[in-house]
């Protein structure tokens, strides 16, 4: 491997014949230099490449300004509206944003947070794999004091900070609004049960046929990975055997998935099957029919997930009495529900 | 702010009555230390929450082992595919990826660039924004002989290792492709031309015109951000004033603006206006009609830039003779360019 010789202050020194503590101090600003070799030292160290080494800085300081974000997968439409989020209120506070990509395999997680926590980030950001049991690799930083915010997906035992949708109020809005279009036999497609709000998406499902008196049967519920190839496989297999009235699926697109197997199948909707999804994906809107689905603010839960680490760094929250910080859902009824004849469905 | 005390090798050191030496002798697996003494250090550092510090290392080292990715959004199909390619080579190799999203900001994008470069990352990916006028914002890296490879997006003057698709070929064939299905008054709409891509693919579209003798019109050329707001706001002006026959789009976020205009103003595609757009997005198979785009193999092409990064890094390749890999383009034929019939389109 070849040299790579990063410009330190020491080259700059020895180019114009000073110390190097003129130059670092030059560098920042400081009073005792005067303007005409402070601009000289700014000059040189721009044409060199100089770039202060904000680690070193961050060793003195105890500061790096950098935050930890570590999220399943990026391009989830809830995900990425989050990460906005995140950025908005990072930027005016003057923090950069690091991403890492779990791809939902908690290996990945792990050594990633091992990562930022070696970057010696100032507080961590996370939303859980699907399958992370619990809140162990977040030890390094709960250990050395290192503030993190969890949202969205929480591992059990995780006692710290969290920010999270009303997941059991979706699943029963969900439930209700197809029990509402005179639907009996619901089918509830889920991810990982190990999941805070996979399970409470489908403890919203019961507690809302328990309020219809609809009795639960356990066969209705399906666990998967909520792909679309997953979802599909079992929206064939379900398919293939009878044709349930209505479907909740706990995110869009094992809700497309559904809707586009029905198509194939010649099995109408809404007509023969409503379908309900969650997150309000981008999709949702795109499919035909029209999705009806939960919408759950990723931006602002982005946004309260940032705040509240900022606050934790700037020491204005209690960290022994954890924020636990629910946002409200709401559900958006679209075509895939709608009352309709046969062949009158008209998109809008 | 808290004082946040990580443990370091001299907490484990006073601890065990032990050097700081031997200590971290013991947690390199040093052959000098005996393994019982290994074992109560190693027990001792995990109790401890210790986490080596990668970045010290690396700077004994010159290698972090952490390779910095700078995208403009995360979430556009295209980018997580090539984010999945990238992540996919690195690990192989042993190598972290930390994500950085400009949000198609150009500061944003510098500050980036530069927080990686502090972060001491061996080696750079990015694609720039849709603004960047030149690769000014890579000179820490290029004056500090730090290896990048650029994919995607090329801003002007670049002259280092790049990573692309065949996008002159691609707007070729999508304007091919409609003018074979009888369109002759072919809009574009397309991004920025300051970036290489939207200006090769509008300079395809115009040598497929030219191939079959279609006078050029400057009034068919639309640029704009590409978003689903602004390409909507277009799609309405234009349909205000006429229908043309044939679409092409330079992302499949636009062509969907389109569909959903015609619908809402009842215009039917494919019989009356044909669309192309580009990037064989997930949502290109989801819209009705679906869609027919360019398939520019976004995940073959991050494991490309990455590779060709980590060779590099490895000194395998000429850094005199920069690598300037250009990926083949596919067109994927689907029901908005069909031949129909009104109302005999079925949707597969």
């Amino acid at each position: 491997m070849k040299q790579r010789n990063r410009t330190t202050i020491y080259d700059i020194a020895r180019a114009l014949n000073l110390s190097p503590s003129t130059i670092s101090r030059a560098l920042q600003h400081h009073p005792l230099i005067n303007a005409l070799t402070r601009e000289r030292v700014q000059q040189l160290a721009e044409e060199m490449g100089y770039v202060p080494n904000w680690i070193a800085s961050s060793l003195r300081k105890r500061r790096s300004n950098i935050i930890g974000l570590i999220v399943p997968r990026t391009s989830v439409y809830f995900q990425s509206t989050a990460i906005s989020g995140v950025q908005h209120i990072a930027h005016r506070h003057g923090y950069s944003i690091v991403i890492g990509q779990s791809e939902e395999n908690m290996e990945m997680e792990r050594e990633l947070a091992k990562t930022f926590f070696s970057l010696r980030v100032d507080g961590l950001l996370a939303v859980s794999s699907m399958f992370t049991p619990n809140a162990d690799y977040l030890s390094p930083y709960v250990k050395n004091n290192i503030p993190v915010v969890l949202y969205d997906r929480i591992p059990n035992g995780f006692t710290g900070h969290s920010i999270t949708g009303d997941d059991f109020h979706g699943g029963f809005l969900a439930t209700e609004h197809l029990i509402h279009h005179d639907c009996k036999n619901i089918m509830h497609i889920t991810g990982e049960l190990t999941c805070n709000l996979y399970q409470q998406r489908l403890d919203g499902y019961k507690a809302a046929l328990r309020k219809y008196q609809i009795p639960f049967n356990q066969n209705n519920v399906h666990v998967c990975n909520l792909t679309l190839e997953t979802a599909t496989e079992i929206a064939e297999e379900i398919f293939s055997t009878q044709v349930p009235d209505g479907i909740f699926t706990a995110n869009d697109t094992a809700a497309i998935a559904f809707i586009q197997t029905a198509h194939k199948l010649g099995i109408s909707i809404p007509q023969q099957v409503k379908v309900v999804g969650y997150s309000n994906d981008l999709s949702s809107r795109i499919v035909s029919p029209s999705l009806t689905t939960i919408e759950q603010s990723g931006y602002k839960m982005g946004e309260k997930a940032a705040e509240t680490l900022i606050r934790l760094l700037n020491n204005e929250l209690e960290t022994e009495s954890p924020v636990n910080y629910i946002f409200d859902v709401e559900l958006i009824a679209r075509n895939s529900t709608a009352y309709v004849k046969l062949n009158t469905l008209k998109e809008g």
